[in-house]
């Protein structure tokens, strides 16, 4: 008979634009995810995902299904209770209920930053520490936070929502949340656009080839500037660093982590040595000097890592409980 | 045969200036506190916390000593680890120990912060929320937070170091601590005072009473004045409030407490009111809305109350995994 532990789950990671999904065990992904286009509508994102479940059946025994899905979600639950502008239509989806009543199988729904953290977290071996944070260095800024292990999810599953940690009181940035100076109007890729934007208010064509592109800079456009020894593009690099580096300032002096995991597209741009330095000058001495900063270890395949292993998790605690008792 | 639920402990609150202590039962204080300047140097503290601990013993039977000192702790080996300017030759004492050896009581010891967050959420019931956190407004920012009712420490013991959260970009404040634009260069007692002054530059006497006070400015003097009807006394608490207000937000945005304890002698110039307000108007909706700001219940005791707590909960902990194992 096979044992359960070698049992996989299903771990399927809902995006605004695909699904993507695979076999999950001890905190891997076995072989390579299947993608498919997020069709729109609930119903057809439900009929795909259930799809995908049977698909997954045909050739494994599963022991449940993880889904990350962007919006606020409750996990005891699992229902969809916060808007996401990227799934129009999926705020008030009982998805677990769906899913269980359909499949039969254990489900567990976790925001997808959340899933993240949680895969990233234990696929690194993290499990043991205090505090892990991740932060998602994207578009925009996405967090997950995991104390001893477990996902922190807050009072109202809005824990970890740390692209809104406002970084400054000038006002000057307003994010697409309708509040100013999120972190993530700093620190995200649309951040280091607009701090390219500013630094190149009057500066000449002479001084700097991004002149042209201002008004329609992209982050490559400074990336690849800066590596052709662009003096603006680089100082826009250096601001960026210090901005990333302000709300994690905020992070350490509230939760003094022991490490954060740094992942998303920006990633790749982001000096992780620079950045400890810069976190060891603007924190406590005990803060700062102990702390560790990782890079990604899942990339994109954390969130459904992530849920994956949360259904894992999840059977294997009732059953111990129920051997407990 | 008496209760054990029913003796209580020795709660010490040990601060820069005077030693405050009390008997501890059910997160009250029994009685009036007991008051003593604080000694100068390590041995001579530990002889009056030794004394003071022998007086309470001629009178009742105590379950523990708790402690609340200045410093950093490490809760487990009961040491100070860290130093504090008002407690000279502190750092490295091993409280704990010292205690127990010499009084063969139970003896727990924890940061200030700390064990008056414990205290206050005990106290007023919250010990069964997600997560509460305590700002104290003095001369600085203290804080502390407590999840499903347990202190929490983060990964170095500098957990709840909250006044040092950067709020700001500009640097333009001077923290004490070194560091540049800490929450508590703006919202504290010092906070109120440096905005007053700002906010006096190029303001002639003819506008503003607080003109000739300008360079010796205290927080009396500009609530005095914002009682009379000053303009710029009034601006500098309106910016107070936002200063403070700032800060709440990054804890919002990365813990989503359930709710806020305000506490410190500051505290009595912020009205709750507008500053919930102010975090519903910057927050997003799931997490302002739902948030609950309250005042101190134990004031100057919080300390000596969560110490005292800290260690007859210890104790009924021991005893409940005894009885299950």
């Amino acid at each position: 008979m096979m044992n359960k532990s070698q049992i996989p789950s299903i771990g399927i990671d809902l995006g605004g634009t695909k699904i993507l999904a695979g076999l999950v065990s001890a905190c891997r992904l076995l072989g390579e995810p299947i993608k498919v286009p997020t069709p729109k509508g609930a119903d057809n994102i439900i009929e795909a995902i259930l799809e995908i479940i049977a698909n997954f059946q045909k050739d494994s025994l599963v022991l449940g299904v993880g889904i990350s899905t962007a919006g606020i979600v409750d996990p005891n639950s699992g229902e969809v209770i916060g808007s996401t502008g990227n799934l129009p239509g999926w705020e008030g989806t009982a998805l677990k209920t769906i899913i269980q009543n359909r499949t039969a199988l254990r489900c567990v729904v976790e925001n997808d930053a959340n899933a993240a953290a949680y895969g990233e977290c234990h696929a690194s071996g993290l499990g043991h520490n205090t505090c892990v944070i991740m932060v998602t260095l994207g578009t925009g800024i996405g967090g997950g936070i995991v104390l001893h292990g477990r996902l922190y999810r807050g009072a109202h599953f809005a824990g970890g929502e740390i692209g809104h940690i406002k970084i400054s009181m000038d006002n000057k940035r307003h994010c697409t949340c309708g509040l100013w100076d999120c972190w993530e109007t700093y620190g995200s890729g649309r951040g280091l656009q607009a701090t390219g934007w500013e630094l190149l208010g009057g500066v000449s064509e002479s001084q700097s080839s991004m002149v042209p592109l201002r008004d329609r800079l992209t982050t490559q456009n400074i990336i690849d500037a800066a590596n052709s020894g662009d003096l603006i593009a680089k100082k826009a690099i250096e601001k960026y660093h210090e901005h990333i580096a302000c709300g994690m300032v905020a992070l350490c002096h509230s939760l003094d982590p022991d490490c954060f995991v740094i992942s998303g597209g920006m990633s790749k741009f982001v000096d992780l040595k620079l950045l400890k330095d810069l976190l060891v000058d603007r924190t406590l001495p005990r803060v700062g000097e102990k702390l560790e900063i990782y890079p990604s270890c899942l990339g994109e395949a954390a969130g459904l890592v992530g849920a994956g292993q949360l259904v894992l998790d999840a059977v294997t605690e009732v059953e111990q409980v129920s051997v407990a008792g």
